[in-house]
């Protein structure tokens, strides 16, 4: 199915990076969800560029709502949103149009589409189609609070610098949606934001790993070959530009432990049951166990720097060097959060959709 | 869609672990591929038991080609593959059904499907499920490597103790295929195995990291949004009992690195492109690029262990104690590469029918 | 998806007419329903050929339930279903194998797969797959009368003989349960049967129409582009062998009428809403609006004659006759009955689980 | 998937008939198609309201492309397309907007969407969403044309008057590409016209039906169970408002024959193999056999009609009556004879697609 994504709750996103606008249509949502547009313009402020520590190109973001809402509430038909491109300079690009920048999708496209991709800016691979994605994601994520679903990311580790871990997760959730910089620790912003400023200073970029915690999620949800709750979010958020590894619960670190120290012992709680610990991230065979889930994404610095690199003139198939001279982020991290945030959102509502009908998000019967 | 997995060629996966069989169906396979019994049983013999480091319970995974096969090719109509279950002692099970397992989905399928999933070791959670997936992805792993995509596993670490890394892939992969304990450093495998032993003799069981290449994907595979190459392969690979972390190339090393260090620069090469390094693992954009495939999965320890371990009786809402008497692995890391390897084939095949067409596969035309 | 059927309620049908056996996968059902193997064989018994007016090949049609039930009850994992094939003749086939039958599927699949079909007794295209159809669709149609949905199909027309229309819809469908040939009008049984047998003596064969009327299903079910309720059902309607056309309510007379005609007006009723008229069908905008779903599919005469057919000789190019030896129905009208109900039923819970939820098919929260 | 459609070809409409706009995005289209934007307009020409036998709402149908075109060539990426609504009045519906008008989706919307649907106009449901979708499949059904896959449709029969039959297939689709009123019969023509005059005049609407060939499909396309290729058209054409029957070469008719004149005949043909006759409409099996396909189309008389009608009031429950001083159609008959060319070049599109993949369509490799 290419494009869309989602089986209950669709999603397909469209556009450019320097074409008319970005967008994107959201199918399955349950009628009479509010739609607020201070939810939405306050997601996409969290992805927008931020002064010394991203890019200069800064769109407005001014969005259109298309179709799907009537009186401010979700109708239940298909929602189309649409951002349009302003602050274009595609002359940026133009001189550089048979030189692939290396980590982008620049020759990867050239070679799918067969050349007749639109290169300016990445075209549809471009960071900027993620506004689309964070402004739909923004309607279900203020949807699922209401039913009790909360979201938060942190970023875990930037430049190699950590961030505290989760501790009450709630108080840090509420705590994250205020913070533009999203780092737990106060005293790690700074440094964080000094190593995203050297770098930039030195033609150079900067990653990190985000971390983000779920609470209120029913036990039950999931499937188990294959629509587990891992593969599922895992799906989604390998496409946000960037993201070069996922793991859920202690990830990678699981491995080294023994099975007495990996599993999370059941206990009674409030009535019901909990687990001691949390190493699987609240999730068991695919399926949500009621605890929250944890998951991490790791995310690449960005491939767009100053420096000169190596790349191939497509033209003639001989070694060139490239100097990017576009606007450009010395470091994602902070803005993909919001990205994550919307994914996050979009894959949970598809799956309880799924389990417990098509109003359910809405909520009131 | 719950638990069919694939756009152009689907599977669908079920039986549980006490029950009649396991098997599945696959449609959308191009007409006239061979099919080799050989073949299949070389995979679940990868798959099976094997000795000190294993469980006690040996399948011989006879399996019946239902339908799909004719003359000992495909026919291109759906395939079903069965395999009964004949090493079967459910009373193991029966004893401790409202005590679920820590680490294991007893308590999220009791949750999800209202007390009437089939309990008995695992039901359709059991990693017996994985016989029919690897015996119908042995088909689709065999077809590929005709049209010259290759793959192979290795056990990067198991119980902390390291393999080295891949050196020449292709090399690797022919290793590997004869390697029913799959470390390429032999001086690894002994380390390995005695870890399995010890922890087996302790009651517990250890955890590890598979990594696998692929070499002769063409470039080109995989879309932008949301059916990137990373999305769909760990979409499919979280299915995998255990597996709790999928990275690609360097993964969660990457978000240390530099936009410098990691983009991997273009080099000309036999007259086409290839990179200098392969920190992306073979994928830029969620594409293909033509350099071989590289990607891990965290293996967790088995979660059957002979430790007591803390739980809550179902039945009453109390804390509870389980010691487990059944039949358990120490470690499936080893057992698990065969499953990683049959979710590639089938993740790639799928792919690469979207893209060329049903009739790909087969190749002679 | 080539062979897979419905959203959250998947079908996999697999198996060929002369193979190991025929069976398909069910997925998404809701646990906890009861699967009652006396109303599986009622269903069957209705599919099953009839003495004189029907294929000398019976078949006992044992099935096997190989997964996704538990102590007689569903348990929301997928349920295979497996018929094997007893009283095969394939000897039959061998000689005109290079012969495609005028009206079957033999060309066409010849075509399509490039001679890797299996074409024995049409292989996976034979009206023996709707065997494990019509098994699975017992258990979905039980659950669904439960649930007060109840589904009823009659033969409006065979031969050119007409049957009574519907009167007391659910007086008919109570009546319809027990014939094994389902025509309401006593009358005109013993009419189309003999119609039946003298197409048989003069080595040809003859088809009708059926008509399907649905009651109990709650307005606001179907969707409007693309999966109405028409669109939905008709997808699934014409993979019955031999229909070729299938309509709602008045169907084509419908295009003759005038808009004050063809308009079914709103009257209240029982404190809601009803229509006067039921020419619509049961749906409006290609959603249900509560009144009884009526529907027709056109039934072309079986394919499989006694008489000499012209044909060409896949060998050769050449011009051929073919006379078929085999045993063969002379009508199929009444046994496609059974499969039609069957696909309603599935078609139905599929949409019912969409909107409601997974487990609305249960019923008892 | 609710209100996406195909597999490898994929369409989402959006919009309101009162609302912002209408529109649709494709997905999965080959990169390097031509975009024409004449042939767009000219299609929607087809589409648009004609003088004295349609509706006085006149839309200019103005559209934009907004994503997915590079250069005048689709890129391969999601093409979105765009068409503002100018021409709206919608206090024409405000005053009944809780009476349900007869034989429209007023009353099932209510109750799907709970009262949240957009009512003016029929909202989402409203005929006025066709624009986007003949728009969209303008540019597929330019492309296969490319390819040799041409479609034509005629009016077989309006208000009880006939057409003539298809006589030379690829003449008479050459013919029917001029005509804005799309009978094959000139004499027709006048007829058909005055019948809608008079309706109109009478405070009344007509139906009729439709009538479509398709030459130069391979043989080969469909799927068995359960993508036939009457299966995938109808679940297409069902969408089309006021559809209500779909039958493929002889129809409901094919009923009342016998089996020895309802086969076609295999005769050899250019080193190839045709049918002697087409009563099976091109299709066996479910699948294309290389002759023209043939079916048609039921289309009731539009619903919104100026004579007085009964409805119930749903603020009260109480019965009402409705007189609609809108603007409407006496017929849609010939304007949706575009819609119904441009669903079926969306459906043979997607599944070419699936059967030679993506980049079929464009076909210069």
């Amino acid at each position: 199915m290419k494009n869309v994504f989602g089986t209950n709750l669709t999603l397909t996103l469209f556009g450019e990076s320097h074409g008319a606008a970005v967008g994107g249509v959201l199918d399955g949502l349950a009628p009479g969800i509010p739609v607020d547009r201070e939810a939405i313009e306050g997601k996409l402020a969290l992805r927008r560029p931020q002064g010394a520590i991203s890019t200069a190109r800064v769109e407005t973001d001014d969005f259109e709502i298309v179709s799907g809402v009537f009186e401010n509430k979700t109708t239940g038909t298909p929602l189309c949103l649409l951002i349009r491109n302003q602050n274009v300079r595609s002359g940026d690009y133009a001189a550089t149009k048979d030189l692939p920048r290396p980590g982008h999708a620049d020759y990867t496209a050239f070679v799918k589409y067969h050349g007749f991709a639109d290169y300016r800016g990445g075209g549809h691979f471009s960071g900027r189609v993620t506004a689309a994605l964070v402004a739909l994601g923004a309607i279900v994520q203020t949807a699922l609070e209401k039913r009790g679903v909360r979201i938060g990311t942190h970023i875990a580790r930037l430049a190699g610098i950590p961030d505290r871990a989760f501790a009450d997760y709630d108080a840090d959730i509420t705590l994250l949606a205020d913070r533009s910089f999203p780092a737990l620790d106060g005293g790690a912003v700074a440094k964080m934001q000094a190593a995203i400023v050297k770098a930039k200073e030195e033609g150079d970029s900067v990653g990190g790993v985000l971390e983000t915690a779920v609470t209120g999620l029913p036990a039950g949800v999931g499937e188990p070959w294959f629509d587990t709750l891992e593969g599922l979010l895992s799906h989604g958020l390998f496409s946000i530009p960037g993201v070069k590894g996922v793991e859920f619960g202690d990830g990678f670190a699981i491995a080294d432990l023994r099975g007495s120290e990996a599993n999370d012992a059941f206990v009674p709680a409030n009535g019901g049951v909990a687990t001691a610990t949390n190493r699987n991230g609240g999730i068991n065979g695919g399926i949500s166990n009621g605890m929250p889930l944890l998951f991490r994404c790791a995310v690449k610095p960005t491939p767009s720097i100053a420096k000169t690199q190596k790349t191939v003139d497509l033209s003639t198939g001989n070694a060139a060097e490239l100097s990017l001279v576009g606007r450009h982020d010395p470091a994602i991290v902070h803005r993909a959060r919001a990205v994550v945030d919307a994914v996050t959102a979009l894959v949970l509502a598809d799956a309880l959709a799924g389990r417990y009908g098509t109003d359910w998000l809405r909520g009131d019967e």
